[in-house]
């Protein structure tokens, strides 16, 4: 166990914050509540949004960029949404010198802003759907930050969409969901739940918010991303009015569906162990890293010779000609190799002993060490350590880019296959009230209980287990039974747990 | 000319809008002097950030992310810097519904923060050079405002390095603004001189700050991309301190540099005319569009074949596939086709006149529209209209993809010998300060002319001619000859003009 990573069993909170301290993922600012995504955590950003953006761009999204202020009058326009915002937002007062007239709120989400400009866009049933994304920073005040899950300052992307009938809204709300659910459970191999919110977790202004929920190593759940279904609520609020196939006036239907940073969280909560951090490869920004193990200046020479020789193979030579172009930190080669986008590899050449780098990269999380030492050279092969797997030893001819992709591939797997077990390890069935209270109290996880939510026995939940309802089952999924609070038989079937 | 544009002749800066209007690029939002990007703008500003990114990363730099807040304390700490920037800041006053202890500003630039992020993460030599880019938004209170050339926020990256030695860091300094110029030159098309900053126009806390300004076709320069020397300033300033090589305590030298949303600005006014944008074909997010024209249904079958056989061609029969699966704005199919990235083919089957189709896509800027009707079946050849260059009739075997590489390479380098055909046509010398005052009355353009500036001599110029020395050029570019103010011989020759 790494000397500056505490065990999850001992702290799991301290575990958190070691692991991307080690990794130099982010760091706390010096502005309360804000962090700094340094480049380690800001690649698996990058890695994110790539292949978001693809999965936005294929069903028919494109990318746009709105204000980031909000005018105080804005927010107010949709009352349930200012309720739930207006307590967290940064207000800015002053600009070039002067007090503004009207006070600006930062952006704690844009349907406001983005309403009023689809109010100016929109005019007939010809200029719908209106589909639309935005990367950007969003800004919510918070008490009690922890870097990645709860940050004053995030990044995120906001999707906001107009359509012409309820319908083609709902559609699309569910669409949402399930690009979140299939990105998350294909690119970041953990598997969640997806459903509805119950009324009182709902998005304020919302008719209908959906969710997927992840089971972290503690057993709370993490809300990893939200579709919402925003009914007629923000085309009133706005006057987002079109005149329709009836040549009517009516107004649109809209939706809007997020994810965060908090995306990062999730990732070190599922798969990181006490050794640092995992990465599935799909978004670990450095894919291999290489370190030659030599004594004397002929075995450097051997083993660098043989290190270029199989970096050629894994990225080719022109690849290789770049590489060596490229401007690099010191005793660092960098070149680029093709696994589900551009993913880095790594020959380490840096003045430190192997063994302070064996530890450097397996807390970087990167998926696979290669160590070149001169009795690999002599016997023509390479070990590979994988970050999650066996120990390898590979003649080096075998070692190809397909071979690599390979093993990437099954580490990817590997790790989805592991969270899935441990979920359901950890999730657990109550058939009363009791049962679920000695549950969550007892064993870490989700609890599937029957009981149609209201906010009056939600309240009572949390106020005695801190549980929440994280997700009502969909039908599919949902086995029937009594209700737990009144006896009822009933087929709603939730998912309760404790959570960030 | 299209009704929907002013001549350029005529208003200038009303074209300028009206062009951006037809393309749909950018909106006025409610918030003052902030605008909205709409999809056809951001997915320029997208071409150019993938470009400039690989750029960057070629060059050893790395992504990351700082906090939009700087508390005032912090802008305070460099004494010019403040100065620079504290007139037009945006100033936060209240979060979570509490007056803050401090007022924090939002970022109108980010030295401030991330040098003291770099004081605590730069121990020693071993941790230098510290290469990091950030893509943001910032925000500069402005008081007159311009689409993409001047707005209260902006999108930008601003990269900032801290290095060992003064030499390393000039160097950076040298190296970035060369990134930027050939970045400019190769991927927008747009000519522009490189050199040095005055003094009176250098970044606020910055020891040399070196441009890259190109000519706009109403003559005046627009300042496209800066990179700032800024020596220990800012190293002082947040005592990011290191241990040399020598052992001895010592502060690191610091470099920034940046481009923003205004490069959009320059790509329109240097290549687009009365009918509306043109783009460069390596930054034009549409390559092609292909506009199928018929009167029967029969026709439409046979037109539809023939254009799906075309695209099939260009594309792939893989992508065709993806295609057609992909959810598209109504009557619209969007394939991708690599071209410096991945550019969209539209065969655009909208329910509208070809005529409007015609006129929607030569507004947009698209380089490649292909009508193909009837005839061009019958014939077996496709009509290719130019958005710059000529109309061309090509048998439809014959339009593979090389060749629409070609079409796109030949018209990137068109335009580009166009713009620089235009600046040398409008650049000029003036010998005496009465021709240079002359000159710049009657002749848009740049004037090259001698004299060591000082802030004496650039105030009387911009009282008196409202231009101003944009930049000193570089020694080998430099033609010697006597100041027009001392009369002394001075190899000194400096670029005047007015600016945006």
């Amino acid at each position: 166990m790494a000397k500056n990573i505490v065990s999850m069993k001992k702290d799991y909170a301290q575990w958190y914050l070691d692991v991307i301290r080690a990794a130099g993922l982010a760091d706390y600012s010096p502005v309360r509540g804000c962090m700094v995504i340094r480049p380690s955590g800001y690649a698996i950003w990058e890695a994110i949004r790539n292949e978001l953006d693809e999965r936005f761009r294929d069903t028919g999204h494109e990318n746009a960029y709105f204000p980031i202020f909000i005018p105080e009058s804005f927010m107010k326009k949709e009352a349930e949404h200012v309720e739930g915002f207006a307590p967290e937002v940064a207000v800015v007062t002053h600009g070039g010198g002067k007090k503004l007239e009207e006070p600006l709120f930062i952006r704690p989400t844009s349907e406001t802003m983005i309403g009023a400009m689809y109010a100016r866009w929109i005019q007939s049933y010809r200029d719908l759907p209106v589909l639309i994304n935005q990367w950007a920073n969003v800004v919510r005040w918070e008490m009690r930050t922890r870097l990645f899950l709860r940050t004053s300052e995030f990044l995120w992307q906001e999707g906001h969409t107009a359509h012409e009938t309820r319908a083609e809204a709902e559609e699309e709300t569910r669409r949402m969901l399930e690009v979140y659910r299939s990105f998350v459970q294909d690119e970041l191999a953990i598997p969640v739940l997806a459903g509805e919110k119950t009324s009182t977790e709902r998005f304020a202004g919302a008719e209908a918010t959906y969710t997927i929920e992840g089971m972290m190593q503690d057993g709370k759940a993490l809300q990893m991303g939200t579709s919402h279904f925003l009914g007629q609520n923000f085309a009133r609020a706005f006057d987002i009015r079109f005149e329709g196939r009836d040549q009517k006036l009516q107004y649109a239907w809209t939706t809007s569906w997020g994810v965060s940073t908090r995306l990062i969280g999730a990732l070190i909560m599922v798969h990181s162990d006490d050794n640092g951090l995992v990465l599935p490869p799909r978004v670990a920004p450095v894919s291999m890293a290489i370190i030659p193990i030599f004594k004397t200046s002929e075995e450097l020479k051997q083993v660098r010779d043989f290190a270029m020789g199989m970096l050629g193979r894994l990225v080719g030579a022109d690849e290789l000609d770049k590489a060596q172009s490229r401007v690099s930190p010191e005793g660092r080669l960098t070149a680029f190799f093709d696994f589900h986008g551009k993913k880095k590899v790594v020959l380490d050449e840096r003045d430190m002993r192997p063994g302070e780098k064996h530890y450097f990269w397996e807390q970087q999380g990167v998926p696979l060490r290669i160590e070149i030492g001169p009795r690999d050279v002599k016997s023509g092969s390479v070990v590979v350590k994988q970050r999650f797997g066996e120990r390898l030893q590979i003649p080096a001819a075998e070692f190809t880019p397909e071979k690599a992709r390979e093993l990437l591939q099954t580490m990817q797997k590997g790790l989805f296959e592991r969270a899935k077990a441990f979920r359901e390890a950890h999730t657990y069935t109550a058939g009363t009230y009791e049962q679920l209270v000695a549950t969550l109290r007892d064993k870490p996880g989700f609890v599937r209980v029957n009981f149609v939510p209201t906010p009056d026995v939600e309240a009572r939940l949390k106020e005695e287990t801190k549980a929440t309802v994280r997700l009502i089952l969909p039908p599919e999924e949902a086995q029937p039974g009594r209700d737990i609070f009144t006896g009822e038989q009933t087929d709603i079937q939730v998912i309760v747990a404790q959570s960030y």
